[in-house]
């Protein structure tokens, strides 16, 4: 058993628990956030699951980085995974891989691409978009001249953002607020561009089919703009 | 016959009538939310119609249950025609549908697929636009310190958010006006894929055809992203 | 000689004068919004002048018409036309058409499809911004309330809307204002479509010739994105 | 040896010294716009540098210019070289190319293309959004009535600006910040095109496999748009 193989078979084994872990840390850090009444023992609980959800990410990058085999070199190669056990808020993404994998181990029908390609980006941005409207809530709500003053603001202002609407009736004002934002304006700019190619390239796959016109043609033909 | 082909068979026969009910619908809330001075007899009869459009749209919505033969997965099969039943003002885009439907019927040559996705997705974002103005200036022109004070506003406003511009100088402040924004910013997202994807394969297939360049050719190529 | 012909005959000797017309026009309401001290000659002259070249573009709508042998439904089937003289600030998008025509005529090599595109996209884009700018000032800087006092707020504005970035520091508040603001936003969109459609089939096409890499391909590869 | 080739051999030569002034030209700039005391040795030697630096574009300009042979007429078809010369803050983009040949001297693996585009996009915007928010920090900071009065607004401007979010709590009111930041929304709206085009022609070229499907084919989709 080489150590490629060795890693997937760890992959496929933690992917539902990491998973799962995942999502533990983004309820534990919003209740953390949005708690008005923050009562010591519910702070603590919420306290220890961060953490121990933070150890099992951090003992699965110890794992995989032990079973590539690639030393010092394995930080640099997977930048991705060291960022990510950095700023675990990233984290709940993984869901979204853990989705496939239980679509597929229930033998479900795999979508079509162009639908798959939606709701995954769907999916990401909703939990992105969660994490970072936490995120920028904890930091701007208690500040002086913010605007973001209520989870409610802090959500229409995410809104608004992975758009690239901006309205800019509420904005962040502290540094850290407007780094959470600069990464939510990245997520908005890739959720335009799955939107719009995935479009392009459904309606070029429709007109390469449109030499032939059959029913179904126009009508699948309104699936993905339609609301 | 089969299931399939009865409800083949009622869409087809229904397809116009609720057409026109969507269009009744839109038309009476429109006069409801907008009457500056609501008589009683006015308001009575909008709000008949109201009712009687949705009752409609019910109705459609049980005997398509019903012919489905599939019980309670229906509502989660079919959870488009679900939430549309909740939330009626997204019903006048049917009225995309018969259109294709009524030029269809009338022989009318159709149109090319790129002209098609313009039309229907310019056809539909106005459809959903002035539902989603009339519902947002609703909920806020009442409000205290509402920047959205007239339906003008309340349109200026849904023009700014379809088109992803967002200036932000009237924007809502009720968590239900927030709740349509952002049904709007996903609007105006589709929007944008649509005219850039169409935009996109078009230019792909006139790009393929310039091999053998003509004098259509270039005239054709201008017709697109011309106003 | 049919119709057809004959109106291709009376369109190509008629281009240039035509665009010579439309520059005209747009130069003459450009000096009567802009002029600071608008003496009673000068405004005359430019009157005379927005009407000669209006009436220049009535005659050659009349003479279309006639020679189309249509009747009544040439307004219907032409009703871009139709628009476009109803609203002759449309008017100078016919200069990209001379300029393709003159480009022809001098047997000057024709562009690759992608920066024609661009720069069709940027001169049309260009034209039509100079002109909305000049009319969003014409109906703002007077009015009380008014962000747009100067003519340099109005190109910035333009500039906003037209790359949908839209700050919203400054903005249209009178009806026929914002009615342009929407003209602006859609040329925005189609801008956009028009950047991202092209960028998107030349990425296609460098794709599809990826197989034999060349030394000029990858630089060959940085020209749209490139500054 | 013909003008081609020693232009050629020219530019292969002088491509990493002029990607290092390039750097140092953007580096001294920064210092100077930033220096919080200005010290006057301090100002001086950025100053020499800032000169030095545009002295070798200048001087390789000059030597270009000698090869091609071409007289007056060189100005004009290299009129991207000569807004170069100009507007010395868009230079460090030759770095991108730098970059390029680095990569390719040293024989590392190029990358796929589509991964290319987002790199070269991403560092060409990082480079150029730095320098525009110097530029405009540099103009703005000490105007009456400006809101951007800190560098990180400045940074912050640029960020919202290149995503095309556009919030408008914070934007240039003087004329040359202005023009700067219209060159910015330019900038954003190339990215977003290079973004979306990329997204859109990966899809189709995934779609074209998707025939075969494979365990590495869904986990390969999820590339480009995660995070």
């Amino acid at each position: 058993m080489d150590d490629d193989s060795r890693t997937e078979h760890w992959e496929r084994r933690t992917e539902v628990p990491l998973g799962v872990a995942s999502l533990l840390f983004l309820a534990a850090y919003a209740v953390r956030v949005l708690a008005l009444d923050p009562s010591d023992a519910g702070q603590v609980l919420c306290l220890a699951v961060l953490l121990a959800a933070w150890a099992v990410f951090a003992l699965d990058y110890a794992v995989r980085w032990r079973l590539s085999g690639e030393g010092a070199r394995f930080v640099r190669t997977h930048w991705l995974d060291t960022l990510v056990l950095l700023l675990p808020l990233l984290r709940p993404l993984r869901v979204v891989r853990v989705y496939e994998a239980v679509l597929h181990r229930h033998g479900r029908p795999r979508l079509a691409l162009h639908a798959r390609v939606i709701v995954y980006a769907g999916l990401s941005v909703a939990l992105l978009g969660f994490a970072g409207a936490l995120a920028v809530y904890q930091q701007e709500h208690a500040e002086p001249g913010a605007t973001i003053r209520t989870f409610g603001d802090a959500v229409w202002w995410t809104c608004a953002t992975l758009s690239t609407v901006g309205y800019g009736d509420v904005s962040p004002v502290t540094p850290v607020g407007r780094l959470v934002a600069v990464g939510l304006m990245a997520c908005g700019l890739a959720l335009l561009g799955a939107v719009t190619g995935s479009f392009s390239s459904w309606l070029l796959q429709v007109f390469s089919q449109e030499d032939e016109p059959t029913r179904e043609g126009p009508g699948d033909a309104e699936g993905p703009p339609g609301k």
